[in-house]
């Protein structure tokens, strides 16, 4: 293990954080809040330890996989750790545990929340828990590598960042590829908060909800959520959610021009195929409830649009919509939105490829004797990534059932104890009954609310990094 | 499609159910039931339509995997549909979907019941109901491979009938290694009724609870299930439950003397390392419930061995358990048995292959030059055997995720729902809350029972040759 390397990153990291900081320091300026110099002290923390890192590790030894895996895994949890300390120090959460969990639940874009009215919190702090949302979104690693020149081992850590199962390089250098994707991820973000404060949205709201909507993440800034904001507003947020769980490959084949092939993208078909018969059928559920189309169409997109891309905004309270509707939202959670965009879930892709496999074997069981290519994309897959594949839905049905285990030692209902840990786990902030769109995990002990920091990063990082930190081989190797 | 073959092979099971039909009518006889004579009346009809089918359908042409698969989900359906008229004509069970449910619940050792209270059932009526559980847990085809001569090709049945990944033939002949098998599981039973007889059991229960136990089923005959007995013969239930949750091939180990191999079955080992941590856990979780030791243990241990074998008998109301014991009894749910046992879920040895897979993928991600192989019983298992276990698992979520969401019309509570689905599936017959040690499944309408009737045969077959069904390929060679 390459010991030296990994925390050479992890000082450069810091030192981003400390930048990002000085936002929620200058906001602090405008709204006039005292509370805003703990930005400073945080600073000047995150400056000293990062430098110190970044000089006394230097090693130009090889960098492989294993340290890959780690430095994203260390590299998050020592950002979440520090992003925590504004919120600890500012008293404004005074429990550590629970500034944590809503540092953790930013960065991972989860959105889950122990606040029962985040109106309460200081306009910098809530900046600052917004922005995090941001950062988290596209990656903080990948930011890095857009920012500092690297070499080519640096796809190492893109790979272990970037969710989905195959990263593809957009360019041929990995800088050039994160910095492309940057690009794209802020001209769309700042394309979601001009729409929103022409639709009539505080500037305020507009940025924080545009940061939410960007990371796919789910704070908001009113009690209300965003049933505070105008239905233009709401629309516009719904299709800004869709945006953002589209694979951002298909926005640089669009860049490039090549449109044909953007559309033609499987993965984006089956992603909105999902998207409208989720809408059509939970539209036809629920319409008794609401009477008109107009208003249950629009409640039903929404919903639609933050679950499947696991943003978990809400406009209203579907834990009363019938136990049906609620399935399919359910189902949508575990889904996810595209690989490669800033949604959890096990992603669109994963679920066509484990699709065809299955159907794939059906058809060996009857002729045995016959092989069928598998294709994805147009293109036929490697048995390798069906296996990978394949074995990741396992390892995600294992982490699921043992999140369900310790969590149902709280003893809360069946329908809180399942969801909370799909939301979590997937990264969306929008669960039911008692962590539903009315509630929050305040009500959780912090033995929980641990277990769902791990979960909520192990989600975000697709388990792999994680699982990596924590086993033995992967630090055999001498330094 | 050798239509004519699967036609033959039809006629022969239900000449089969005909002479079974025998059993019950004899008990009608020794209890003096008049009811009896609709035995006669369904013997008939079995008889006249079996010969027909298997005289006027003969055929010389080979026998595929189709054939194979069409035959056992054919077979299975008409065995049910035939088998559900004496409840339904007897007008003990007057809806003709209310009766057919509850004889594939039996068929496929399901157990789960329309009845509340099945005592009030005539002596012979829910004597074939216990009945179908012995004849459905070993498998009809299996039983007839047993009995008629046969040529090689129906290893193709056995394959279709047979739980698990893989089958072995335990002798060279097919035919001879179904005779082996119903000679074991023969003797096992009545090992288990002489057993409950000695314990102080009526000789009726005994028997009817005998073929529970074997095929594990869990029909019972008191309105007070198991708890109607003493805690000596609930022991004894709770061990020959644990008994035939176990691969057969161990028992077949054992007969030819090689007990060394026996023991140092790998499924063997973590099926008992499942049933010890489970036991464990919820005595610690449970006891306080209870208050002293004994009690404790035997509740925990009756109803770990009665849901990870997918029986479903009860002795108390575990619906009242702390949610984190019932979690650890729906996870026992989704593991079940062992492979080639009479018990229902995914089976031991598919969890133990799925697990490693996975762990094995981690190693693979980090080391991507390295070739690992997987050993299961100390053999190496072939690629080919990963991919079908790892598939099966996604489609086995897939059919839960279906089901759940067909069933969540109905709007009742989320642990209603998902427990009533897993239990029909993974033919278990006890779930929670509703459909929990209290309830029964007479509270859904006749959409949903139907759908848990598919659920019951789709578990019950491991999926593939319902699906062989239905599909438009397993029909396209000619006759």
């Amino acid at each position: 293990m390459n010991i030296k390397k990994v925390l050479n990153h992890i000082g450069i990291m810091m030192i981003l954080e400390a930048i990002l900081m000085i936002i929620p320091f200058i906001v602090s300026l405008i709204y006039n809040e005292s509370v805003g110099k703990i930005f400073i002290y945080c600073i000047i923390v995150l400056l000293i330890i990062g430098f110190f890192l970044f000089k006394f590790f230097v090693s130009d030894n090889k960098f492989y996989s294993a340290e890959g895996f780690v430095t994203v895994s260390l590299g998050w949890i020592v950002l979440s750790l520090f992003g925590a300390l504004p919120f600890y120090f500012s008293r404004e959460i005074p429990n550590f545990i629970d500034a944590l969990f809503e540092t953790v639940s930013g960065f991972t874009t989860t959105g889950a929340t122990i606040l029962s009215n985040p109106s309460n919190l200081s306009k910098c702090i809530n900046f600052w828990r917004c922005l995090t949302h941001f950062v988290g979104g596209m990656g903080v690693l990948v930011l890095m590598l857009a920012i500092i020149p690297t070499k080519s081992e640096n796809m190492q850590i893109m790979k272990a960042e970037s969710p989905g199962p195959q990263v593809g390089k957009l360019v041929s250098k990995v800088s050039h590829t994160a910095r492309t994707l940057y690009y794209i991820y802020i001209f769309l973000t700042a394309l979601a908060i001009i729409s929103y404060i022409i639709s009539g949205m505080p500037i305020y709201d507009s940025i924080c909800i545009g940061f939410g909507t960007a990371g796919t993440g789910g704070f908001v800034v009113t009690s209300n959520g965003c049933a505070a904001y105008s239905e233009l507003s709401q629309t516009l947020i719904a299709i800004f959610m869709l945006l953002f769980g589209v694979n951002f490959n298909i926005y640089f084949l669009i860049l490039i021009g090549k449109i044909k092939d953007a559309f033609f993208s499987e993965e984006l078909r089956v992603y909105f195929i999902i998207v409208i018969i989720s809408v059509t059928v939970i539209v036809l559920n629920i319409f008794n409830l609401y009477g008109n189309f107009n208003k249950t169409f629009h409640t039903a997109f929404f919903h639609v649009s933050s679950i499947i891309t696991t943003t978990g905004f809400a406009i209203g309270d579907f834990s009363k919509w019938p136990e049906f509707s609620q399935t399919i939202l359910l189902f949508l959670m575990i889904c996810g939105g595209c690989a490669g965009s800033t949604a959890g879930g096990i992603k669109v892709s994963r679920i066509i490829l484990s699709y065809k496999a299955a159907t794939n074997e059906l058809y060996t069981q009857l002729h045995p004797d016959s092989v069928k290519i598998i294709k994805f994309e147009d293109k036929p897959i490697q048995k390798d990534t069906i296996r990978t594949v394949l074995c990741y839905v396992v390892i995600y049905v294992i982490f699921i059932l043992a999140g369900i285990a310790l969590i149902s030692l709280e003893n809360y209902d069946f329908a809180t104890t399942v969801s909370s840990v799909f939301e979590t786990f997937n990264n969306i902030g929008q669960g039911l009954s008692k962590v539903g769109p009315t509630g929050n995990f305040s009500i959780f002990n912090s033995f929980s609310k641990l277990i769902f920091i791990v979960l909520m990063l192990t989600g975000r990082l697709e388990i792999f990094p994680i699982i990596m930190l924590f086993s033995k081989k992967t630090w055999k190797r001498s330094i």
